[in-house]
């Protein structure tokens, strides 16, 4: 089930635009694993190329919040949009990350309960209040 | 603009259900300030009560993940609800429990990035590749 | 604010599909008011027409479910897709057909609560069980 | 396809709090049916306890608006997030308490009208009008 | 799975209003494929006489915007709703009506990046600019 | 109303790496204005300018769909996203590539179809006909 077709290793292997992406993809992670994700995007390789470095900027590198935390509110993205496919791919990066099963657990009830009080605010027609407001 | 009645504390005052409730918030922040979420949900005092308590028990205490990654978590399900209440509100008290600039603004990245790849793997049709599934 | 001219009386009197389907609606409310969401389809006389024919037979009529309860469905509806102005506009028609106070607050529960296990089952990835499925 | 276990009736009975709830659930069903909703919620004990809880003084006892209303409500909500899982169960949940074909026929139409209106509004821009605010 | 029974030619052919709409649909095709969509709709004859009806208005015809146009509109709002079968089906109905791979690819990389930038603006609380605003 | 603070001209001045994106807007539009989306992204320069890379690469250009097409699509899914921003500035700029009323108003009514079927296929549970997928 897809609208565009999964390049497969072989194909990848013929196109050096999309071979470099994987090699990075591959190197990355210490893995020969390339997900699906990489494989739809790559039927166009500028935006294959495209997506990864920003990905890579975005997420990678040091940065001011630790990996787990960015995986961590990629999650909650991902949730919130009902994307099955990030929920999954996100959860298992952020095990990879080091989470813990309960810091899994808090994380399902807080994304359950702010679905709730924003539906609830959005329900009730609120405008923020004046002390929340950036000046 | 509301759909509902906004509790002053003259109104609380007069009601002691609501009157404890508020009390607590106010201890809980240090703080002589309710935010309107709280007063719209207060012409409704059981339900007050419940999600005081419930998001008490979700995002205070010690538990698994720090209280600033709890409050990133909530922004994001805000942001991707596009819930302005929450958004404001949440992001304030990020800032309050010590988020800077530069954690604001990876967050940001972050959130712009997710909800892209999200959209771009849903257009794709790609189903979660079978690695990322918990047997 | 608005990304179309919102169409005024003066100007619905000089074009007679606008004023046919004004009139219409004064008459199903038994009063002057035309709301601003009208107006604005207004500058497209065939899609005013369209959407309020198809709003009568969707919401008017007598049909298996009461006119409260089609409103409540309206409702639940907006506040899950952040619609301030929907929001707004059928929780006013859902108080013109009777709702009281207490059943709006329960309304609120409820739906803070479907946000909330909505977002937790979705975040748990987890399919629907056979039982549910109509064979 | 899950994100996290779903606790069996194994599982379940060798653990007092998780026990406790499932036997809740299936007294107040009258049924030995348990859901996946809650074998997933089962792998955190207290969140488990806290949703069950919340659900049945949300969705039980008496109230202002009758069973089935309420299954509407959170069937819109389920829709308009687009939860898989949620429209079967409570779509099932539904016709247990009453709901005919006719009724759900209708709202089907309401949901899709809703939904229309709700995008089409939305792209005018339209503040809602004065005449729709609480005061 | 499935909410609702999807209607067979065989029951079809037994009901007059759902058969018409059926060899309408066929007709305008110019192929015997009726999708589940329909089949699932013609559970309740007035609604899929009322939608296909709105639709041949919405999406035939010559209009001011070309067909292709119209499908890339179609599929754009059902990627951000995360709808998979309206994904699926306009996905290849924008290809019956010509839409390049290239068209496609670049689809996809407008998609992504409008989502990702609803998001920042929405995570950074901006109101329209007042050089936006219809007066 | 903002979560960040909203670069002036004069701040920018005194950064050249926001000078630089700001001189590259005004050039591209021929004009002075520079709007606040971009005034929030300044505040984080190396995301102001990764943004403005990107939007032009997508946005800009020869490309297999005209401008128009593109800022049409851009408008699809901010409204889907209920992105109030977007919207108002999206349709500025559909205007801008000659978007007629006449088309706006197509747009509209196909952004209103493709939401209520998006949303009854949705609750109907239908899963993608077999005709649809790429194999």
């Amino acid at each position: 089930m897809a609208t565009v077709p999964l390049i497969t290793d072989a194909e990848a292997a013929a196109n050096p635009a999309v071979k470099a992406v994987f090699d990075e993809i591959r190197a990355s992670r210490g893995s020969d694993f390339v997900n699906d994700f990489w494989r739809g995007l790559a039927h166009d390789p500028p935006t294959l190329r495209r997506i990864w470095d920003d990905l890579k900027t975005v997420m990678g590198g040091l940065g001011p919040l630790d990996p787990l935390t960015r995986e961590l509110i990629y999650m909650a993205v991902s949730v919130a949009n009902g994307c099955a496919y990030c929920i999954h791919s996100h959860t298992a990066a952020a095990r990879g990350k080091g989470m813990t099963a309960e810091q899994h657990a808090q994380f399902l009830a807080i994304v359950g309960m702010a679905n709730q009080t924003n539906a609830m605010v959005t329900a009730m027609g609120i405008a923020p209040d004046a002390a929340f407001l950036v000046k």
